[in-house]
């Protein structure tokens, strides 16, 4: 009855757009901010919500729900053949405190629509499809971010994740306790979870290239590596009247050189490399005094790790340059350090072929953030789809996205896991 | 009895180094701070209690009190002439809330130990001599500063300053009737206040410059003019990550690239300019948001007017050129104009004959600094005298001056008076 190979009759399928949008409207009510956007932190009441909804609209559409012990919701819908690793899909639905309707929400109810698709129009998939919901993506209540599928992976362990707390001081386990959420199912694919035969996520783009190129939809091919920095540049605080430029010790002036530089490099390194400074703190912050020490961030991305090391290299160089002219000391410490991910060719060329069936305009993509999928993709073939947002704006109450344009991922998506699955249409 | 000219038996006169030191340091336990400094803000209890202790000690060389309506203190030492204005020296004895022992309090008990070595030698002059103590130079607690002699030179009406208010919303007129110092006597020279036939002020210089040269005095012909700015540059906030170089509207990068403008500008006006960027504040100010806004102050500072009006000119240039890229807005908004000034050329020589007198190795030196003998400058003849202060440090707990240096400026400030008072040993 069923076939591992694409059935043609499944080649016209295409979701219900409406329905697409009728649920993400449906989610975003919980939590819903009078700016038009959504607060709903990780493992939170409103988090709680939010999961009983996805729980109990995946249940009607026949998925059995699997927890696992950092509160990852797996939605499972059976496939013929129950040898086969699951096809996935999902995203996480915590927001920012001042998060918009799309993050994450988008890549789990495009999930959720697929398996309405199927079900409506009886296909049988020949793998298992699971729709995944990972536990506190985001990062602003607990950290680490992306901690779900962190711990699954590997990246960090379990009770690690457990063990941190907000702001309140609650950790991560009673919250999962709290909301109901502290499931049995092994975590970590170490422990025993299942790996995935193939994953999927969908994610609005967060950045402005689909838009700026007029194409809706980015088959994405990776996550640029990035490497994160601290740098303290400490001078002498003087008055700025009685002290003339040639006795100065200005950390500002140091700084501030080396933040130009920061961008040089990035465009030194085009078109992946990014540079940006995001955070300056200046001491002691007085019109009228010279600076005596400065404290700013470095971000760097690239798609390729060589230019990565690249950009460390010439940050470094850069620094030790100024410290060399003597005027002032230059602390540089790199905090954290995410190599680029590649993502599986056959996955890519999988949503390259759904946007083609779909008759989509596509452009290859790199995501400069991070998501779930970078983290799964250490232990399964991944790939992602990208939709254009408003003005590139993302984690903001203003996010927003375009009906047609969050349908046709969702049509790339289903055709991109039938064609990692397998379907035949019931008799 | 006494001569208008200069007598012959009062060159060799010196005054008394360890009386004004002991002077400094008991004045200094009036606000002490553990950390060798000194806390004694304007109109305070403990301003009252140092001001006390001016009005004893001078009374007890003999000197007749004035108070005037902003609480500037004349402690006045009768001359054989009473037709002329008084020859007059002083400075503050308020202090910042880390301030030291030395600013301020060293110009008015160098006038202190003038008078007392005058005494002690019998010398009389032919104009009176006055030591004043003027009200609130450092403006920590009520702005203006330089708020007594602002008041005498009329930059800015009694009324306004009366009614300014510190933090808890007390008023400076509160303060004065607190303190017992609301005067009766005229603040203002338009309201009938005297003006001085000549005014001295010793302070330690604040800055590196004499420390530097080796050099132990400084003859000070005048003080750096002053413009001020605020800068807000407006970009666009977005995602460090997904949002490449080229579409991006970084404030930051554009600040930065100003601030470098802010000291090249200064480089290209020495050795007089001075250019600094003090504050900075950055929005949102997290690490891998690409900053939106971005607000900084400038801080220009010559010697000369018209070198004053090409830093603005480029400054300005500069910022239309940034804005002229497209990429973000910069709006620069000019807060403070102070001209510069220059000091009286014969109140300077006299300067230069103390210390030639004294057989002092000098300089010429501009303050870079506002003094209370700026204001007092646009009324009458004026000039400053400057000793070196450890490392150039000055409003800080560490802020240090040495003995010997003290005690040569306060020679070079006797014999100053002297030239221009006209003196004679009594019989």
């Amino acid at each position: 009855m069923t076939t591992a190979t694409l059935d043609p009759s499944t080649a016209a399928l295409s979701i219900n757009g409406e329905r697409l949008w009728d649920s993400l409207m449906t989610l975003a009510r919980i939590g819903a901010t009078d700016k038009g956007g959504v607060c709903r932190l990780a493992l939170t009441d409103l988090d709680r919500q939010g999961r009983e909804l996805f729980v109990r609209w995946t249940r009607e559409a026949g998925c059995t729900i699997r927890v696992d012990a950092i509160g990852n919701i797996f939605a499972r819908r059976a496939g013929t053949d129950p040898e086969r690793p699951a096809v996935a899909t999902g995203s996480h639905i915590d927001t920012q405190p001042t998060g918009g309707k799309f993050d994450g929400n988008y890549g789990v109810l495009a999930g959720l629509e697929v398996l309405r698709t199927l079900n409506d129009a009886g296909v049988r998939t020949a793998a298992p499809l699971e729709v995944c919901v990972w536990t506190n993506e985001e990062g602003s209540r607990f950290v680490p971010v992306m901690m779900g599928s962190g711990v699954y992976a590997g990246d960090f362990s379990l009770d690690l994740a457990l063990a941190a707390t907000d702001r309140e001081g609650i950790s991560v386990a009673q919250a999962l306790q709290q909301t109901g959420f502290a499931g049995d199912a092994p975590a970590a694919i170490a422990d025993g979870a299942p790996r995935f035969g193939a994953y999927f996520e969908a994610h609005i783009e967060q950045g402005p290239v689909l838009e700026d190129a007029g194409v809706p939809l980015g088959v994405v091919t990776g996550a640029l590596g990035q490497r994160w920095y601290d740098v303290v540049v400490t001078g002498q605080e003087a008055h700025a009247g009685p002290t003339p430029m040639r006795l100065r010790h200005d950390a500002l002036q140091a700084a501030t050189g080396l933040m130009q530089e920061v961008v040089a490099t990035a465009l030194a390194e085009q078109p992946d490399g990014r540079g940006t400074v995001g955070y300056v703190q200046v001491y002691p912050n007085s019109r009228n005094v010279i600076p005596g020490k400065v404290v700013f961030t470095v971000d760097f991305r690239h798609a390729d790790d060589a230019g990565l090391s690249r950009m460390d290299a010439r940050l470094r160089a850069a620094c030790a340059a100024v410290q060399a002219e003597g005027r002032v000391q230059v602390e540089v410490q790199q905090t954290v350090y995410y190599p680029p991910a590649h993502f599986a060719p056959e996955l890519v060329a999988a949503v390259r072929h759904g946007a083609e069936r779909a008759g989509l305009a596509h452009m290859d993509i790199v995501s400069g953030a991070g998501h779930d999928a970078v983290y799964v993709a250490r232990t399964a073939p991944t790939s992602m789809i990208f939709v254009p947002c408003k003005d590139g704006i993302s984690h903001n109450e203003i996010e927003d996205a375009k009906p047609e344009h969050l349908a046709a991922g969702c049509n790339v998506l289903l055709h991109a896991m039938l064609e990692q699955a397998g379907s035949a249409v019931e008799a």
